[in-house]
């Protein structure tokens, strides 16, 4: 569980509410017609921009944001060299085991290709295009909660501006306008809060991670790549530390 | 037909017109010359912007958002598969027959050549052609609708400026001022309304089918190009399972 | 002359002064030192942006918006074709006539090329060229109508401004303040009209109308590189009616 | 000088400046602390994104703006063919001389290097990467500008913020409330003022210089390479003359 | 210390508390509610977009900001050279010492692996996969301050949308109207001075100097290479010295 979103999270919804209280107390800013306009509005349009899969697929995405954890480039450099080693004193078929043992789906196939004997062209090809697909899929979870950041907002100013005309069109008795116009803005205030504290920055995570994995995929592929060309476990690692940071590289032969 | 999309756009017109009924009654945000300044005038910019044909050409598409079957990627792959593994037993020949049964026209094209025996190279060229203009014409279809989603709010921003500018002109009487902006305020609810839960959400939805089915067209040159160059078929259906998503790959060998 | 771009005009320009005269009477929102700031205004910023060139070049394109005719990729197709014909029949000097009645610039260069036997990589580097830059070109017109866009809703703000603060100096009569903020207001309109209305509607057509040139470019290329290397007029056909939708490609052999 | 830039810029002010004198004098619109945060400000913000070396590094490029004088492409082309034809005449180490009459730096460095004998990929790198970074330089430039065309704004709405809050704190006598307002819009007139009528049209003038001094350097690099080579002059011409509009092409072989 | 970005940072700050202090005096303008919404939900908002390892690693680009440097590529063209030359002179083995005595991590890798003896493409692999990812780590940096300047503004907008609320529905007083209608502005004013005047420019900043590290990276990388294959030291001078603006080249060989 990452911490820090959780934290970031409460604080900053713990001092919107606050806010409320202070403001004019929670209830003035609860209108469940507010919310079904603006939240089911927005629900609906995300229905018809997206098929139904994918919105139901971007659910688990949500829950890793929150569960977020930092993808161990070196336990995957680590696992690749230690696979290398094996490949060089046992032969390739000795990898038959260490494909059982991985769960990473593209260094599962990438390794039992190489088991196969696939030729060398064929395993890097079909690896790329298992993680261009990847990357393509990920993208379509970051646009559905970027559409939500989008079409929030617009359902709120729609929701407003239905409040504004008819408050307008009935604008007899001075002491109604501010209340009726409260509630016309509430809508707005809903499809800020969506859009800003939930929406957008969900879309940001999302899509951090998905450059993160994108990297590690590549990596997974180098390191694939080196191990069916038999090259030195060594230079291999040096190799595959350049994704990672300077300060971050742990080297298993300088130990 | 695509029962979310359905289910989205009931869901959010109820609601909206629902607040109509709640708001003001629907009649007050019912307006003949506000419908023809938004309608009329978006129609009228797009007509400027876009040739007649390629607007009278994206009313197909508009149907396809609607009726959106997902691409069946899967099924894409066992036809190619079982064209590979006729055209090892049976000579190329035989796909004569497979021409006339395909009906996607971009297999159908990349099988007549193949058994034309037309160069390999060629056969590519062809098809990534073929493939590239046919994404130009679906971006067109898909900037028609954001141009949509453009314009009608600037032409409910210019008939409120109109209503404005008329009110303010002839500002006598303050009881009148209320409704007069309330009627000029409904362009822009037009406005909003038809970008937002028409026009942006169409082409959101377009450009995810285009994506898809230049996915799917990838797919099929790199699945005609294994079959002119007689793969092994197994080799092949792994090659193409690259595009799908691991958990829905189904092999037609391992069955 | 494109009926469509025309009758679209009319309809959103008739609607919008319909409105204007049920709104307060067409003299209303005339306001000659308002035309000035937006319209002068616009024009002196535009003149700053680009050279006056450019600026006297794009008026050529502006016309071409209105006379608009689709480029007839089927026309040019026939053409190179029986030009591929000629040159395997009588030989590449044949086309020396050819060359004489073309008159679509880069075919011109191209077969003049051809005819004066240059060499292959120099024929597509040439035209290459020549087509990246007329492309060039064309994105700075299609610029100029961009910046207008942009630019007049500018000014449009700025003399909205320059009323508001005099009014608001200026405050004694209260049956001032409307007119006078409606005269404001009438800058605001002129800037949204004339982006909206004018210049972004022109600014997509010519933009259109590019990318339709360029891609007809990339077959007069692809075409003249065939007939230069001799290519079967057949096959050729083939190859170059992949730049066309299935659906409207006409082949000169199977009639 | 260009006339045009100079003119524009004279007819844009003058209009706006009328319509201050016509407003409310233009002394309502002159207020030293608004000028003094608006430009301060922005001066301030634009010296915190970019290095000084870099913002005093813009003054000269802000000149050239104004001074514009489109690059004469046909000149270029002129020049480079005399080369090729002494080179071919009286060998390349005649171009020793051409070094030293030769001003512009790319032009100098590259036929400096064809003297000197250096490897033709050698030379290409150099002149490429030359020219990347001459880009890199121009955009930053660009860059500059296009951040004042924000900043200007912002302080202007940052002042007007300041000034309304003012005003509504210390809301006692309703005929202050006008001028208070007034004054407190003057910023945000400012800011519309700097960004639309002076950095975003600078902006786009030098991105268009930029553009074009590209341009000129690709064509210098293609003639460089071709003296090397010992293209023949009248090919060389005419693969240069690709860079130039049909209509400006000037041959000098067909004079 | 770049005295240029603390100056600018000091005149506009100036600039806006002395406005503060002219408006309506400074404490009118601080209200810790407000504060809190926009600085602590803008706080939790980016913990949510961002892993916390990642904000916490952007507060060291924060402080180079103000510490910045421009980074001497005269320095770093000499430095090459000069093992160039020794490396020449004394062979390639002699460059073990320069790998104790360099600090640039980049160089310090590539010199390592070249008197290691790896092979030339698996050292430039290494070094622009290295140079590549650091550019990856340095747009992350860049983004948090951008998406600090996106949020920081819809804050404030949330706040003064609680705000406004309030003080509709209780709109008894007209007295106390405008001093809470101010209070609701404060968060919006925030929002504005928190994004443009630290946020976006320090963005700016940091993109700025990422682009030249990584042109500085680019260059190294070339004079690596350079050194292996065993250039002539002053063919490679000229070739590093492309990366630098022809004024500011300065030459070890004409000195």
């Amino acid at each position: 569980m990452d911490i820090a979103t959780v934290s970031g999270i409460i604080v900053a919804y713990a001092l919107v509410i606050g806010s409320l209280v202070i403001g004019a107390g929670l209830g003035t800013y609860i209108d469940i017609p507010s919310v079904m306009i603006v939240v089911g509005g927005t629900i609906g349009i995300v229905l018809v921009n997206f098929p139904l899969s994918n919105v139901l697929g971007a659910m688990g995405p949500l829950l890793k944001a929150f569960l977020y954890k930092s993808t161990d480039l070196n336990g995957i450099v680590d696992t690749l060299v230690k696979y290398a080693v094996k490949a060089r004193r046992d032969g390739i078929l000795a990898l038959e085991t260490a494909v059982d043992e991985v769960s990473e789906p593209l260094m599962k196939t990438g390794l039992q290709m190489v088991v196969d004997g696939e030729e060398p062209n064929l395993v890097r090809g079909i690896l790329e295009t298992d993680l261009d697909n990847r990357e393509e899929r990920h993208k379509i979870g970051v646009a559905i909660f970027e559409s939500i950041g989008a079409y929030a907002p617009a359902m709120g100013m729609i929701g407003t501006l239905i409040g504004l005309v008819a408050m307008l069109k009935t604008m007899n008795d001075p002491s109604t306008i501010g209340p009726s116009m409260a509630t016309a803005l509430i809508t707005t205030f809903y499809g800020a809060i969506i859009s800003n504290m939930f929406a957008l920055p969900i879309a940001g995570k999302l899509s951090l991670r998905a450059s993160e994995e994108s990297m590690a995929g590549q990596l997974i592929i180098d390191g694939i790549m080196s191990i069916q060309s038999g090259d030195n476990p060594r230079m291999m690692e040096q190799k595959l530390q350049a994704f990672i940071a300077p300060k971050k590289r742990v080297s298993q032969f300088n130990k």
